[in-house]
């Protein structure tokens, strides 16, 4: 149960119900999924933030499907339930597989482990060291 | 200044060898990085943390240049300050500008921002209801 | 279900029952809330943990609905189920609204995202440079 | 040293500029702080960030000194350098003294600590059961 | 439920049977946990991720009780319910105490608190100073 | 550079010179280190801190390395500075080797990585199921 109740569709008005409606034409849902619900009590920051989304979604040169892969990546970081099932879903249909979602909770893995390593035992960083090509 | 000395090549033998060897050869470079050199204390930790970076960074489907961003997009949630050099370096090796970087940032910044209100509000998750199609 | 049982009141003797009753008396509660039952397996750590949140809570000029809402900023931050209950319960009964606990989080939003990015690119903190007055 | 260049003024043209002048006429700077030139490699996200910021800031009921203190909180909590400085120094503008922000800590302290411990006991809320007026 | 399919014994060939089998035998277990089964949808990984953690918890001078607490220590700062049942399991299966259990807790309070305010107030670490021995 | 001035011995009086002369004397130290004084501008703060981490490090069955092992792994996984310095020395002085620092930062590893794939798959915990003993 979430801790503010969902602002309904009925009691939508003004910026809610412009944002409202245009998180379900854009999106071709016949229903605003609950984050947007909660978050409408506030509708500024509503706008605001579905504003936000759009253009970090929509534009830019990173591909739709790698930023859904980077939304899963923080979200397990970060451990948000609701935000790992809504970009798993979001991941799938855009083509994502069981195999490619493990792949992907892989390299997760991976950079959490060596993350808290490398921080851990405060690891200098110097750039690469170049191998010179062999010639002659 | 590492917590840890880091272990030079003269001091490498065995596995810690055979690893400082494969992480040069590989990788074309002509220095081992600092990472490897505080882990080597470890030898066979160092082998099998080595082995899986390889595995995960050269197998699968999922695009190398994608790899990078999503480590950087999980150094930057744990502020990682090595991990962040070292593989935003890595994202410009492999053609990654200033822009990209900054797209990138923005959905490191949206999810982690989000993930804390989805979270914080105990928002739950209900699968997308999607929107008929409106024929006839 | 918790990881240890929670100790009753009927379990309760020496330190672990003092602490039991002033938790009681001092917020007019009928029973101890389960996050103290559960530590009260180690008397002295409750007792130390409970004359510090007793302090924090009731010394200082922060007014006591401003360090409820820190409470629950901090439990977004970091996801905790029990304590995003308990101190979002705690900051409506001093007033808070449907409207403010999202105001709230949307603070709680944006320093969280930020922060990321902040850290992510490892940008420099330089003082403000105050614009001059213009005078004359 | 910042991962991406910062943009300058000289190199700031429409949506940067726009922003960047905004920047500095409400806050009555001098200079636009790093954190936006950084992030104005993408015009639009520089514009929906500082939008975003300035209605979460500017708007709403909760006083402007309370969310300083919500931004160091959760500054502290992900341990972001920038911010620490830039909203202490912020908190310090409104009169935030050495005193009143340790004690800003001790209750982020409190919330940190026992997040991990009834986050990781599993403890279970149940709504605070309240003792009946005592009357007769 | 989990987000991918759990891998069943009937599925599993190759690298995934003689993990799982490994898994079994090592561990005197009947069925492989669910973890292992949740990332064996991409066999190598599985493979380089047992073989790390059996080096982790089986080499080395540190004792495997401590190496649990910490796992637990570990889980509970990053809030994972899986790790914290599954270690928390493993750590009463070598003799930990309800009483032991929240003592590990207090050491876990105490430094997620503690780290908090030395990040956020940004304290400079020196090197303990020792009291000289008063000869005489 | 610190947030807040440090407490300086001279101006210590009453309950801040009491536990400042308790950090010197239980620890054989000459000064107090920074953390304590940093905190020391609300004195009842300082001293409920103190007292905790006295009972915490000086009570129970949990071994004093043991517990400073726990606290390297909690400052790795937050990344605090100031505590990987001061708890890392203190692990040195009881002994704690390069080796078994790395060996620490490798279970360290191991379970921040696999935290964030199991609560990211968000695998179903269920208790471990035992083979048989194999008699007839």
């Amino acid at each position: 149960m979430p801790l503010v109740p969902y602002v309904e569709d009925d009691g939508a008005t003004g910026i809610v119900r412009e944002v409202f409606d245009d998180i379900k034409s854009s999106r071709g849902l016949a229903e605003v999924p609950n984050f947007w619900r909660a978050i409408a009590h506030r509708p500024e920051y509503l706008r605001d933030e579905w504003q936000k989304l759009r253009h970090i979604l929509e534009t830019g040169t990173i591909d739709r499907k790698v930023k859904e892969m980077i939304a899963v990546a923080v979200s397990a970081t970060n451990n948000c339930d609701y935000c790992l099932h809504s970009h798993t879903d979001a991941l799938r249909a855009l083509g994502g597989t069981d195999e490619e979602i493990v792949e992907l909770m892989s390299v997760v893995d991976f950079f959490n482990g060596s993350n808290a390593v490398a921080s851990g035992l405060k690891v200098d960083y110097t750039p690469p060291v170049r191998a010179e090509a062999d010639d002659a």
